[in-house]
């Protein structure tokens, strides 16, 4: 029997001055602040790719899309997690699920939940699920300072 | 081949002021502060129960639970979970089981692991284990400010 | 069907004083200053044993290595990883596999990390993929204060 596995990843990115525009879970969001960071800092499809490779054992975001692929630097979420699952099933998985979780005060996820599951559910090839919450004020999400996103992946090597 | 899918899910809640009771993990925690917040604040049922849904795609605690739901408000954490069980169960799944992840420096939680565990899954109809761990007095858990809970679920689609 | 179970773990601990050895991912790092704790404070390995006690259901680290295992006062990360696999094994599970993601702003992993695997994937008898990121300078990791783990992993109850 082969038995699927299961990854997990975090990735956090700080707020950038006001004007930033934010990409987050494959979507733009007009009037709000974005993160900073190389890429466009969308924390929702960084993660969702990083869990990917972490389900796989094919290495991480930074090392990945790091030094070796110039061509990556300031790509956008989508794209990361497109070419995150490219990888993986040309390491030989197959992609189950992907399910995210966006850890912050703001913005208002919920009624942007349905495009952005369609979005990455795109990207990726498979179903990419993606829920929020708020961390009650606590913490560096609860005070606004970044937005922290928390991802699981299963894949199941192809027999 | 239908894999089973997984969930991830984080859950916040900062402490109410002194005589506030304290639930969690669907038990009572006499002698303890308690969580703020419109429900009782069970980080570990809620994490628990916003896990399946992230597994299944069924929407977030806030969402389902929130504007549309009247009659869940100040809910207990065994309702919360034992509803969200049923509306996965609802929207076509088998629930495989949740395991949640304490995060916090009180109160001790290992002398009532089991009994959290036996409430919990007699609400999700489904094995639910609940592990604790400190953060070593770091962050907000470590600075008892809050508490949190970290979940992971997987369903799967009936066949 | 026997469905597989995942479990879902957190390890965090402080950096000690300057000149603490650091023992991180079943390896140690020469030059960086090591964490603080009974044992040698190697979050990774930690949170995938602990994962694999989460998914299991049989405890967790705090309970089952704490007071009545004494003579794992002071084990190092890949003896407890070892012996939370042959526990989780002995209660009837097969272990699919474990994967740890780290969180902090150093040492630099990426140039060891199949070194790490391979220590760690040896000490569970199962493959252990470990990723690690940092928290771009947000909370407590940010501040450098210490480092975080988070883990999931895959068991089945043997048929």
């Amino acid at each position: 029997m082969i038995l699927p596995r299961t990854g997990v990843a975090v990735d956090v990115h700080a707020f950038g001055p006001e004007g930033t525009p934010l990409w987050l879970a494959g979507l733009e969001w007009p009037g709000e602040t974005g993160l900073a960071g190389h890429s466009d800092g969308d924390v929702v499809a960084h993660a969702a790719a990083d869990a990917l490779f972490s389900a796989a054992g094919t290495g991480d975001l930074g090392s990945v899309f790091g030094v070796d692929r110039p061509d990556m630097a300031g790509a956008s979420g989508v794209r990361v997690l497109g070419e995150a699952a490219a990888l993986v099933r040309a390491a030989g998985f197959e992609i189950g699920n992907v399910a995210v979780q966006l850890v912050g005060q703001r913005p208002r996820f919920a009624p942007r939940r349905a495009e952005a599951e369609a979005v990455l559910s795109a990207a990726a090839g498979a179903p990419v699920t993606v829920s929020a919450t708020t961390s009650d004020h606590l913490g560096f999400p609860g005070r606004e300072e970044g937005l922290a996103a928390v991802a699981t992946a299963l894949v199941v090597a192809r027999g």
